[in-house]
């Protein structure tokens, strides 16, 4: 049996590591660059970041200080040496005009009310010739089997939480007019869907339900003392997001990859 | 000016190109491979299919005798020689069991009532061993920006007109279902996902505007008949969705292909 548990999370990692790729493979940094982590949370990108990109040098950023504790923590636990912490605001950045090589957004911009301000921000401290990288969700992506009317409605509920928090849940397909009109130079965005069906079961239960659906669970008390829902409707949803996971369900969500130029 | 739109148009078709590849550039049929093409319309699909097989003999059929003599009068116009043409019924197909090698089904399975009784028709003249491969569109998987309710009441009245007719707009989602339920084996579902910005003109205008917005466009007046939209309401729809080619739009839309073998 724990052998077999093993084996399990073991698979379960491997799967959220394709989904790890998928977003991050093809971001790796020249040795000796300037990279700032912009948002960086508590850390879920940085891991990755500063493993794809070993001669780099990453400085994460976050507005939050107890994030910024639990991020330096679980770095600093994966044995990564290239990546330090600062707590600061990305609209306030302490760092000088053009310092850094390249910059990196991940799962940030959703978040913020005023997102061509920070690019414009982030933009001022990244040298000419840098990179910016941004990546994104976009919940009005989510489109499923079986449709379900109570579904939409409790993903609904989330997109509109984070509007009512001044975020934007589908922000994702907007990268591409944002970052040209932050003035970036040669956008290039590429999305990247995940597509799952029951031929893939540990995707199913990494991405349709541990990921997607848990997520979309978690806002279940938010949302009904929002009253954004009652509690059966979005209890209905729920249901009906898990559903898609059986052997006849399908799930499909797109994140968006952007790559801006300074000049 | 002459010398321009012909640039244009060449252009275009080298887009259409793009769209076609796409969908189309990972099926290739062995030497003296029987290929049928189950549904071939007006032969849309059969140049392409011919073309990429050239060796292969592929047999189109179609129930509507006035498509299959546009497909004759295209294909052969196009100097293909592989490819012959058969009025039939895929619920009735005039063909011993297990005559063909392959099968190939694009844009068919969306319009029929009875798709999983199709399949499984269509297995009956497969030879085991042999593959089905099934390309759909997904209208349920268009999205764009700027976001819009018009819009997307216009596309709803195409889905409900086809649901309508007995048949499922948002059929692409389910192809692994249905294959698996068919009882093909080793089931294949990869999604073909269309980004469109302004990065790429030439696809706003070969697929945003004159292959999606025409489209919607196109069931204007079923639409209005039916009592499924008012004429203003749809025609801000289809302006909301030209809106999305304009340079700061974006529009998304997912094909799925499925390939499934006989047992």
């Amino acid at each position: 049996m724990h052998g077999y548990q093993s084996r399990e999370s073991e698979r379960l990692r491997d799967q959220a590591g394709a989904l790890v790729d998928l977003l991050h493979s093809d971001t790796r940094y020249p040795p000796g660059s300037q990279v700032l982590e912009a948002g960086c949370g508590v850390g879920a990108q940085t891991i990755t970041l500063a493993r794809n990109s070993p001669h780099a040098r990453i400085t994460s950023v976050d507005v939050a200080a107890d994030s910024l504790k639990e991020a330096r923590t679980r770095v600093e636990g994966a044995g990564i040496t290239n990546a330090e912490f600062r707590q600061a605001d990305i609209f306030a950045l302490p760092f000088d005009p053009a310092f850094f090589d390249h910059i990196f957004v991940c799962f940030v911009l959703e978040h913020l009310s005023r997102p061509l301000d920070a690019l414009a921000k982030l933009k001022a401290v990244l040298k000419p010739g840098g990179t910016i990288t941004v990546i994104e969700g976009d919940h009005g992506s989510a489109y499923f089997h079986p449709e379900s009317h109570a579904a939409r409605a409790a993903i609904d509920c989330l997109v509109e939480l984070q509007r009512t928090r001044g975020g934007n849940a589908m922000i994702g397909r907007q990268l591409y007019p944002l970052l040209s009109a932050a003035g970036f130079d040669a956008v290039h965005v590429s999305p990247r869907m995940v597509y799952v069906d029951s031929s893939r079961p540990d995707l199913v239960e990494a991405f349709t339900k541990r990921t997607f659906t848990a997520m979309v669970e978690g806002v279940r008390d938010s949302a009904i003392s929002a009253g954004l829902a009652r509690p059966e409707a979005f209890d209905a949803g729920i249901r009906d997001l898990y559903r898609t996971s059986e052997s006849d369900g399908v799930f499909c969500y797109t994140f968006f990859k952007a790559l801006g130029t300074k000049r």
